[in-house]
């Protein structure tokens, strides 16, 4: 039993205001996996092309990440290059080359067919839909999305929705999709079609996960040193789903433990550029910041005894 | 022993997507008051004009306010109006007429000089230097500001600083008063130069509270009707020093505790225009929001058995 990743893997060139990056291992599936296997085993499905340096995954593979879900296609592999400004909390795209994913089908391995949980990061939503196709329904299928597919293939994205329990999503993404500027509204309109758990993400501010008719608030750990933002999303999603796995329990109360846990993990991953704080985090450095947000969001009603509550 | 107040009595003109009123009771006295007094004894000082409708704050009088502090002078009373967006997240001032505020200078009654709690609404900071200078020293002092005073009365708001022990302010405020992006590095920059405890605002996505070398995440109430942010973060702050006030505790517990309180009012006052829904609410109300804040905040490391945490 373990995690299945669908997603992208990427060579990534990243300029911030803190530094800039030349072709890192990136994509969903990497950032991911990356995060995930910290909890739990991880089956990678992707492609890339002959040019990628697989030997750089080596520390996926050594966490114990099966990469045998990996093509090696003919071809260039898939580039993007982006630049953040001081707030780091847009990426604009400075040129994306697909290569041999522009034709990407992914190619489950028979030995991956029957994953405990399912995590499709964000491609286009017609191959999240053939992923569903060639798996045994998984205890809990999880997806992502972007503002690109809830535009450009909205009616794939909504019969998607239909087939998952959980939907990552961020906060801008989730008003546009379900046109609806309030976030409660918005979470409410996509429970209905689908996902009865909705992780609606906030960068700095943290994430809300809708779960059923219950909120709860993910803290946000208060970082003081930023540099790269890209792939916390699924470095977050790693943690979350990596926990729920690590447990073996995907109740109400593991899903808020795990998306502490997953808070925590993202908020690492900014810290260095792409993948490379990932590569070398601890259980122990994530399990100490959620600790660390225990204390930040504990509170009692003072005193009790004064009726105030 | 009481909690005293001196900032703005305005008429306020609003216009929101979602409605207009015109010429309600308003400022940062008025919405703090509101607040406030559901807990607590409030004496208030401020300065309106003839033309006031001082009948219209006797609500505040019924809840226990103390509005003999309040000058009634020749002139015109101060009026503000402004208009929001969709995300009600920035107010546009179409006009401010100061009238006799322009010369306001706060004028404590006697009886009012020891308080237990004192709040120094926005207004120009050598006013509420003034204030200080007037009263004896009170068990907190706390102070709220804005962009206006902290680009043009820089150094008097920093000599203010010094003498308060807590500030409430909004994050892009705090950003700016620290030239600082960074929201941890902002508030450590304050702290040095002041009050040892620190909540910066940040609208839905709720506060943080910074208290010594701890942090703290006060929950935003999901809200799926919201009408008018005018006065929220004065009723924010009346239910934080009222709570205080009520429990007559000002440790970090307890101020914890007050912030979630708060939080719970502040959401309430955007529900309706001015501080209409203030002066209707209960402290029953208030008090079932802070349980249903408790449920969404709350969260065990599931499970602490297998090793994660």
């Amino acid at each position: 039993m373990s995690i299945l990743v669908v997603g992208s893997v990427a060579l990534d060139t990243i300029e911030t205001p803190f530094g800039r990056v030349e072709e890192v291992v990136g994509g969903s599936a990497v950032h991911f996996s990356a995060a995930a296997s910290l909890f739990a085993p991880v089956h990678l499905v992707g492609v890339v092309g002959q040019d990628y340096p697989v030997s750089r995954l080596d520390m996926l593979r050594e966490r114990g990440v099966d990469l045998s879900g990996l093509e090696v296609k003919p071809g260039e592999s898939f580039r993007w290059s982006g630049r953040y400004g001081h707030d780091l909390s847009t990426a604009h795209t400075l040129e994306t080359r697909l290569g041999v994913f522009a034709d990407f089908h992914p190619r489950i391995p028979a030995s991956f067919r029957k994953p405990r949980i399912l995590f499709l990061g964000n491609i286009d939503p017609v191959l999240q839909l053939e992923v569903l196709d060639a798996v045994e329904k998984p205890e809990l299928a999880a997806c992502d999305t972007m503002n690109f597919w809830i535009a450009g293939r909205r009616d794939d994205l909504l019969r998607l929705l239909r087939r998952v329990d959980l939907l990552f999503v961020n906060d801008a993404e989730i008003r546009q999709l379900a046109g609806e500027p309030n976030l409660v509204r918005a979470a409410r309109w996509v429970q209905e079609r689908g996902p009865t758990r909705v992780v609606v993400k906030k960068g700095e501010h943290g994430a809300v996960l809708f779960d059923h008719d219950e909120i709860f608030f993910v803290p946000g750990y208060p970082l003081e040193k930023l540099n790269d933002p890209t792939g916390a999303g699924d470095a977050f999603a790693g943690g979350v789903l990596g926990c729920l796995h690590h447990v073996g329990d995907i109740s109400a109360g593991a899903l808020r433990s795990a998306a502490v846990f997953g808070s925590a993990v993202g908020s690492f991953s900014v810290e260095d550029f792409g993948a490379a704080r990932l590569e070398i985090l601890t259980r122990d450095e994530v399990a100490g910041r959620v600790r660390e947000l225990c204390g930040m969001t504990h509170f009692e009603i003072v005193p009790s005894s004064k009726g105030v509550a």
